[in-house]
């Protein structure tokens, strides 16, 4: 049966996975809900997204490209989220909440939707009544740019029903993109945050002069953090030096692409966090989540020391050098 | 009682030992072994190291610039080796077998020597037979340059008797270096060890044209190998992801002054292991430990995908490009 896919979002990971679907050898049907009128305007006459990931050309039919999510919405049997976090309700508008519950709705989005303080799997089971084993999450460790000149990268697909991730997994895998299945969706999406965090932390780090000797320290802290964190909030059998959660941390701690540790750096360098966002002109998903994090955090009577220091950073309007120095006194 | 330390080697991680030695606040005495009668020299009358970290000023009395070995090991309550693993017999030639048996021995080396295929620590137990329980390991992730800028950086001594392992770390910790004490002396080794090699295998991936999304899944397979050897050749509770295993892997595979990456980059670039070194002018201790680990798993009938591509690659003169390009289809 030829798949239908919807792909909501036209930022840099969605443009990127436009191109997967498009080099994916399963033939196939897709629809791109874009926001921006002009864009898509710009995409239907030129065939590449002008804000973002520029060089990618893409095939889909020029009816195909949408800005009524609702058409997009109704046309697909596999509907990939692919917004940032906090834009995704806004996305969504208009659309009914009983229009989700028979299709696949993929999460590629990786952060929490902000007032409900979920992760996207939980707000589209409580909000949306998608059955859970209807719903994937794309894991990485993959930055969009690495996408866009196609080398060699792992995807995670999670889906506690299995045959989902791997449906999902066999129309995004091509040549350069590996594909894994797993069946841990709230590891999955929970990692997926929480090193939007550390990466922020990193890049608060390095702002604020530490080198790379410390930044390893807080790295290694960050996976026992990390693995404290799912492991008590969804307490399953996993490893967390696997791909989808340490990998993912090291891509988005490590790279020179990742928005969060410019973030991070740049408020190191003592802008604040909302002139940090307004020079990259980028959304940085651990700023969003640093907060929610906290409140789950507070919930359960977890204590995450490194999310924390953020939280303190970007909230509390600490220091954050005296922030960053004190936290350095809790690692080992 | 007033500690005697004697530091044998000259290169950089000597080179920054003898400044955290001189900046750490415990009164002691300490001799450093120079080979080159020139450096010696140098060190003496402009007290810095001309080759190596040459902006670290050293306090140590003439007199114990040393290029007599055997002069810094009879004086020598503690002594610090801190050469290369492979220059370290040549370095010991005419210390009796007997003078080390009575004294801490500290290795801060990080890779096994030669034709022994033994790491540093069972070298001294059985050639020297210095008691277990008087040797420590010093490992990272501490990179020299960043010691010589007195960047916060955090050092693991371990030694089976703890003890030990915090005398020695009372006599390094200063102002920038944190210490944290271990009883796991095998699997710090061999972590320093095995890092190299994951480090070179990051260099090669890099030099043939693998991004970040890549590396960031090669690290996480990485410390996986390394907790399955560390677990098999010596199987005690530990968390591997702690920094003198996971941390030390990071700052080496990912910093800008890892000299097996940079070593692997030349590999993967199309050098030749030979000319790479030349050019370098730094041994790659990754070099010599891909041999050493490669008889190490035959022995213990270990498979480390990783380990064995590098192995192929400097050994057995395969392609880098096909080597890597096989090793990906065994990454998950």
């Amino acid at each position: 049966m030829k798949q239908t896919i919807g792909v909501v979002g036209s930022g840099s990971w969605a443009t990127a996975m436009i191109k997967m679907l498009d080099d994916n050898r399963v033939d196939k049907s897709v629809y791109w809900w874009v926001r921006n009128k002009e864009t898509a305007e710009h995409i239907r006459t030129y065939k590449h997204n002008p804000n973002y990931l520029s060089a990618i050309t893409t095939k889909i039919p020029k009816r195909h490209i949408q800005t009524d999510v609702r058409t997009v919405v109704s046309h697909a049997g596999i509907l990939i989220l692919n917004t940032p976090a906090a834009f995704l309700k806004d996305a969504l508008k208009g659309v009914p909440r009983e229009a989700l519950k028979d299709k696949i709705v993929v999460s590629a989005i990786k952060g929490i939707i902000p007032d409900e303080n979920q992760i996207v799997g939980d707000y589209l089971q409580e909000y949306y009544q998608v059955p859970i084993g209807r719903i994937a999450v794309i894991g990485g460790p993959c930055h969009a740019e690495e996408v866009s000149s196609e080398k060699l990268s792992y995807l995670t697909v999670a889906s506690q029903d299995t045959d989902v991730a791997a449906l999902v997994a066999s129309l995004i895998c091509t040549r350069y993109i590996k594909t894994i299945v797993s069946d841990d969706i709230y590891g999955t999406e929970y990692a997926a945050v929480l090193k939007n965090i550390y990466a922020v932390a990193g890049g608060i780090c390095h702002g604020v002069g530490f080198g790379d000797n410390f930044q390893a320290v807080l790295v290694s802290n960050a996976i026992r953090e990390m693995a404290d964190f799912v492991n008590t909030v969804h307490p399953i059998q996993r490893d967390i030096k696997e791909s989808a959660y340490l990998g993912d941390l090291l891509v988005t701690a490590y790279s020179q692409f990742s928005r969060n540790r410019t973030f991070g750096n740049m408020i190191g360098k003592g802008y604040s966090a909302k002139s940090a966002q307004l020079e990259m002109n980028m959304v940085a998903e651990g700023y969003y989540a640093s907060n929610c994090i906290q409140q789950i955090c507070l919930k359960y009577g977890i204590d995450l020391p490194i999310c924390n220091a953020v939280y303190n950073v970007l909230y509390q309007h600490r220091s954050p050098v005296l922030e960053m120095k004190s936290l350095a006194d809790k690692l080992t």
